[in-house]
């Protein structure tokens, strides 16, 4: 499925594998892993394929993680059975929130795998618990403000990932101060801010799901 | 652009550089060179990032390879100047013919982008001397047949890709016996599907180009 | 230096290098940047080395960003002048807690390191403007906790990272759930645990660097 | 076997492993590849080790599989039985024309392997089904050429590689144009220059074996 | 364990592990490897790590394999049972001397580790049947001299390295004329003071181990 | 130059570069370096290529450096003025004692390439100021021997290479124990023969030179 928020684009695509890694068998428990990647001529000026230069750039690695940590966060292991999900998230058009674009859509796609093996009883039984969603919050001077877009970002003093639950609670808080630290009470406003974008995100996961 | 061929989906895409590779330096004349990806979930079934496993494998290297030689048929190098022009083609969605779905996008970028230049007047002349598009063609059973999709494609017995100027020259011919080899009468037959096929391509880029 | 929190034992030393990274060049400003790494035998089962695998893991790479990130908040780039200041925490026993010894470390070879350049007259003015600290707390059953050991972080709910300035300001904030998703108020608890640590880890740095 | 063309050297082996690839096995059917390289000092000019820069290049790849895919049109899988022989073609000394000697060469130790393989009673039938040889066809100025050596090769408009069957038929046809595009009339005189080369390669290649 | 010699400082340990090398598996036989590393920043002037770089150098390479061989001279195979041991050296400061340091120190983490096996009886007998020490000698000027500290290394004419037996018998004697070829009387006086340097060393080893 | 000595036959090819290493440009002096490779199919069982695993083992790094070591002793480094030499020396066909065989014919290499140095006026004096030989020696049971063949090699007990110069000195002496360790006498039984050995092939080197 094809996520749009702004003029950021993500293609994210789920596949579903019988079996797990060699780490895991045995267990009765599945896995859910997460890739990340953008075309080179997804930003403005063209960056180098990871696949030319042969190695795997830190902050892809980084997105990639956190992409499949929060899709676990919606997934009971036992449920799935032995199998893996391995949710691909291609950033075909970046104008920031590249990585939360891709959480918030690689749920469904693993919302619709699911219901796909679910039909095709290949898993013991409900592995879908909960819902994520994940927005971008910043500061722009003092002012707290929901997904920045690219022009937006590169000013930001505060840059906050946050991921969470469609019942509200948080699977992932990554705050970053690019410029002056923050302190406590504008922390508490991104968190405010982070909660209502969240929220308003789970509803339009329902409704594309249904 | 986004480039269609039945279900195969082609994103590309065109980025001028001034400057050229340091083997061409000094020389006066431009470069222009190709890089061709597929999608992890272009294909029915997934199949691994090439960074992921560090190492670009022979049919990409191939393909770029190609991409780039067809492209540079076009450009009278003096005219481009030290600027080099890279096309990515990056298939989203593939089902046959992907490597002439991109050499055919990616003449309709390199004419954007060369007309782009010229308005800022980058190039000292008009380095676009030629248009190309590709086609596939193969023999199912003993039946010489345009285009094939990608159930075709398996059962072919000889699969060829012909890249052709507008102009009705041949720019590259590539034909391989996948099952039995194939006789010089057929060879004729396939070279005139795709003289044919080419000619239309030609008609539908330059209906895009204008 | 020697950093040891329990029984973690990380080495941390800074290099001082004159010049800064090419996209830099010319900018007059100073760049900071951080590499972790394990030895193999620092954890119970010994891990594989990562210049034998050819490639750093994912792990790695966002633990050596992390440093970096968060020691450039204690600098002013311009008062560095030119120069690149390393800093590289290695790992040779690990108990839980690496990267945030690390980067409590990495602080006091940054003090050291930027002691011995203004000696020196190396660079425009006084470049440390903060100093930074760095806990880790957790969740075990229902209840907050100040700095895991590697038993303890194996069990833990949640996982979170804090590095905050000698102000009490935030610089970085990264929790997440490992286990059930966990709500505001016990996020509002281990921030509170969070500022307690990190100020009397700011009481020690002072002390040794004294 | 070392294969000379005038100044051109290529030392071919075929090495036979019992077993076949993994997505191979249980069919039942054998398999053949090529390898392809050249020495650093094979050239005028010495070239950088590959296995030093850590990365075939896209020719070297490109070779390789043309090699493995001419050599096994000359075999019937099923009569080989899951066995693999593998054509190692090392260029000593190059002066144009590598891949066709390489090709050339390649069917005599495929030939002189399947024997061996068949005295030993190794393989379920006779797999031998065809012989195959190559020759290089170019066009210097608009004359069509056999057998381009280095300093003609680097003149030649056109470039083209034929691969044939002891039969006369075609396995692998691949021109490219590397100046002027050429017509059709032009393409019709180099495959019949072609087909006369690789008749008389066949004829030297059963000499060579009787 | 940490091993000094002057200011080198070389951490050595041993990881047991179950089973042996694929192409030894099924001979009853053991395995014992070495890796040898520096720390970055265990040189004077700092050096790159070989992770971020992606490639083992020559140097480390070479050291890791004479740091296997040499302390597989200690070990009866069979004894030892399919079991492998690995020895890690880690150069934590390096003042000339680091590749002998390393062996010398990891004979004693290798009887350590053959004791706690025994202890738990890992193995069929006792593997340990010789122990081994190593020295480094060099010629300064025309004088020989015993493991020369880094300064003194950098002006050696002859540089040479010898493992020996605690029995005084030669396991690996590598002399390398840095300047001036050497003769053979020079020869003999390096290895005289060799053996005594070793036989020193053997006694020292006992002591830490009893 | 093609080397053999019984069945072993090594490819050694030398060239000049004007310049040198980026860490030695400006000092006026020249630098001498060695590449060895084997073939896959040089030795009895075929080996993987080393430039298709994408990494270099450890034995072909070591070799390399042993054969520049070895014949940057036979070079004035500041007669040569800021060239460099490199010398290729690739095994077609391995029977024991290729690294000697490749040092051997590597000073062979390296005086031509200095005598067509010399003839073009392009060092600045007479760089050639030794020539060395290599010989492999070994033990079988008790009894030392010159140039073990390869089936000779896997048996012996110890096994030693020994770099000297025409006049008779030594350059490199590498001993190792493969089983049994060696006692004072054996190794000096091993110096003479090797002392011999390598007289009587600086004696066919010279008149390989004449």
């Amino acid at each position: 499925m094809l996520v749009e928020f702004g003029a950021t684009k993500v293609l994210c695509a789920a596949t579903v594998e019988a079996g797990v890694p060699r780490w895991r068998k045995g267990s009765g428990l599945g896995w859910v892993t997460g890739e990340y990647a953008m075309l080179p001529r997804s930003t403005n000026t063209r960056s180098d394929r990871e696949s030319v230069r042969g190695r795997i750039g830190g902050r892809t690695h980084e997105i990639s993680r956190l992409i499949g940590r929060s899709l676990r966060a919606c997934v009971d292991y036992k449920a799935l059975g032995e199998n893996s999900i391995l949710l691909d998230c291609d950033v075909l058009q970046a104008d920031g929130g590249t990585r939360t674009a891709a959480i918030t859509g690689a749920y469904v796609a693993l919302a619709d795998a699911v219901a796909w093996m679910r039909k095709r009883r290949m898993c013991p039984g409900d592995p879908l618990v909960n819902s994520v969603a994940a927005v971008s919050v910043g500061v722009i001077g003092t002012e707290p403000l929901l997904d920045l877009c690219y022009t937006e970002d590169v000013k930001a003093e505060t840059d906050m990932n946050v991921v969470m639950t469609g019942g509200g609670d948080f699977v992932e808080v990554q705050g970053t101060a690019e410029g002056t630290p923050f302190d406590r009470a504008l922390l508490n406003g991104l968190l405010d801010l982070a909660t209502a974008g969240c929220a308003e995100l789970t509803r339009l996961q329902a409704e594309t799901l249904a």
